[in-house]
């Protein structure tokens, strides 16, 4: 085991497992390629197959070399669950996995030790936004009842039900296209307006806030 | 008084009324679907039926244990208000108030501890900017006054009337679809341009220091 | 000389003026619509004249007052631009003065002592961004020729001239319809996303350098 | 050589070929006007030859007066390429250059002292940014792959391949017309938003945090 262990954490082996990373990243990408898989599909599935079976052996070998310890890294959880969806039989009604399996890419992360730092930054910084975050999903809903209750029935494509209003105050929080959408509603209802002049003022500032929480966070580390 | 006091203050009435308030909400997003209305309306008029005389309730155990203590604190005034809107009947010219029934939502601010602080933190936060935010209206209505009075006739659906150049100037503003507001403008008067880009600039300046006097703020406490 | 001058700074005084230019402003404002200059044109051309009066006499005032030390505050020769540009008779080639008139709102930068400091604030910022600025600009210079050359004849009416395409690059820096630009040339050069991606990774990241030089220089007073 | 390196730091001729980078800059924008070509193109094209030559002597004349030194100093190395390209005959294959010749107006940059700095500044700013800007390009990547597989068929325009399926991304990234897109798929695959909002909130958070760390590396110096 202590081999074993010791064979894992050699430079070499690292760089490897990154090299197999990115070729089978840039393996799936080619697959989406109707004219490349027709002429070297083969090839690229032979590739697949290889990298798979390299992430399942040195998944077992840390497994084996590390045993109570490997439990404790959550980020062996991750590289655990991106290869387990590798290997569940992409038919039927999983189809929608094979589309997925680019997800593989993200071993990347786990697997260069920058990259891991930076990602493991950020979801330190996301405890501290949960308060305004609950604050701007309130505010989203709560825009979103009373926008389809008074603008469902004039303009039904943006307001019909609580799930499309949901989407469009979320795309004119994000200052897509609003003027529109808020015009397409002003032809019917000429106050509305007031609706989403105070919508965007509000659910801008929070978000800003958001933002401010996020970057004072990160001053002090 | 004491004790109403106490039994107000525990923790399990306080995660009750949070409760009733999350499924109050969901049950009023809910009604905004015909066919749930059709299949379970009853329920969903007699959960609110509920909620209305939970929150009566416990607002007036609210005034009766802390009488005058309760006028102080100005978010008691916000509770007041909300419950209060939901008891007046939303017949004829106020059916507006049934969408803004959603508005009780909110109760969740007052209710939930960190969000209290959030948005208090949000509120001071605003006298800071009040300078800066009246040039910023100052420069907004300066700019519709003068593009009602040069475009108001070659661009009327953008520009007729002062309420409209101020919603589309608001719209250039946040950057939303300006290139194409421009360009019919400039389609009559090709030197308009300069109105457009000076604007923006300006605009863009001032919300910038907007938004760095609240960062300035943050970056203090 | 010396009375004039205690007149002149005793606060019932200056919030005369303030009130006089808010008045002004709105009057103006009210003047943009064809149904009220109908129904009280005649007072609303009055209320302007009186406002216009006041302003002259009280610049004539300062004037008198402060005489040398009068030429020394810039804000002076703002407030004195301002008024002068209102006695222009705004007829023939100057009809556009008529639209302008708005600009004496502007006065009420000068008036208010907390405006005043806000714009003197954002204007102290203006020399630290020049160097960043005249970068900004020499890039979207640059960009506006070499799309002028190369994507001019494919899309004349986005870049057909210089002009045109300074227009067009200013509109894409500012993430303005880019997409549809940028899509309308590659239906012709499907090589063009290189140029429209450079030159949005360049301008953007040279704008937010010259954000961040504008936040610096404001953490450091 | 010490005369020589003399003369080329003296003010008086770092002015002089300053003006002529803003001439040459200013006739390279003006040859784009076909009206202005066919009245005054003899001297533009003069210019155009005198500015090129004043650049390959300044240039010839900093070799031999700074001979090793030369190559030590990376602008040096900037300068030769721009004004390199320039000799290149510009024709078959080559006419793209044409188009480019306009870069040399980056000699600007070599040339002004405080643009150099900023450059230099904007420059040292890159490295620290090198692990989230990968991480962002494999999130971009990963979606691209995915998207191509699941929106292919139903929406080829924005889906068809992956190059084109990563434009549109990286154009939804910008927020631009995004909910256009989302809608467009949504119309097929009604589940659609789920891969919309997710990728817009992971690509927008570290977006975020690539910019965090560009200010807070700036603060630090
Ligand atoms: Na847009
Ligand atoms: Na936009």
């Amino acid at each position: 085991r202590e081999r074993v262990r010791r064979i894992l954490e050699t430079p070499a082996v690292q760089r490897s497992i990154i090299t197999v990373i990115l070729i089978n990243a840039v393996t799936i990408g080619l697959e989406t390629s109707a004219e490349l898989m027709a002429a070297v599909g083969g090839l690229l599935h032979l590739v697949d197959r290889v990298a798979l079976t390299v992430f399942v052996v040195e998944l077992a070998a840390r497994v084996y070399a590390y045993r109570n310890e490997f439990a404790k890294d959550p980020w062996n959880w991750f590289d655990t669950l991106i290869v387990g969806i590798a290997l569940v039989p992409a038919t039927g009604a999983l189809s929608v996995l094979r589309s997925l399996r680019i997800l593989r890419a993200l071993r990347l992360v786990s697997a260069v030790p920058s990259m891991r730092r930076v990602v493991t930054a950020l979801l330190t910084a996301v405890p501290g936004m949960a308060s305004i975050l609950g604050l701007l999903l309130l505010l989203v809903y709560i825009a979103a009842v009373i926008a389809t209750g008074l603008f469902g029935d004039v303009v039904p494509d943006r307001f019909d039900d609580l799930p499309r209003s949901l989407f469009t105050l979320f795309q004119i929080m994000t200052g897509d296209d609003w003027g529109n959408v808020a015009q397409s509603v002003m032809e019917h209802k000429p106050w509305a307006w007031v609706f989403f002049i105070i919508y965007i003022l509000m659910s801008t500032f929070v978000a800003l806030n958001l933002f401010i929480a996020v970057v004072v966070n990160a001053m002090h580390d």
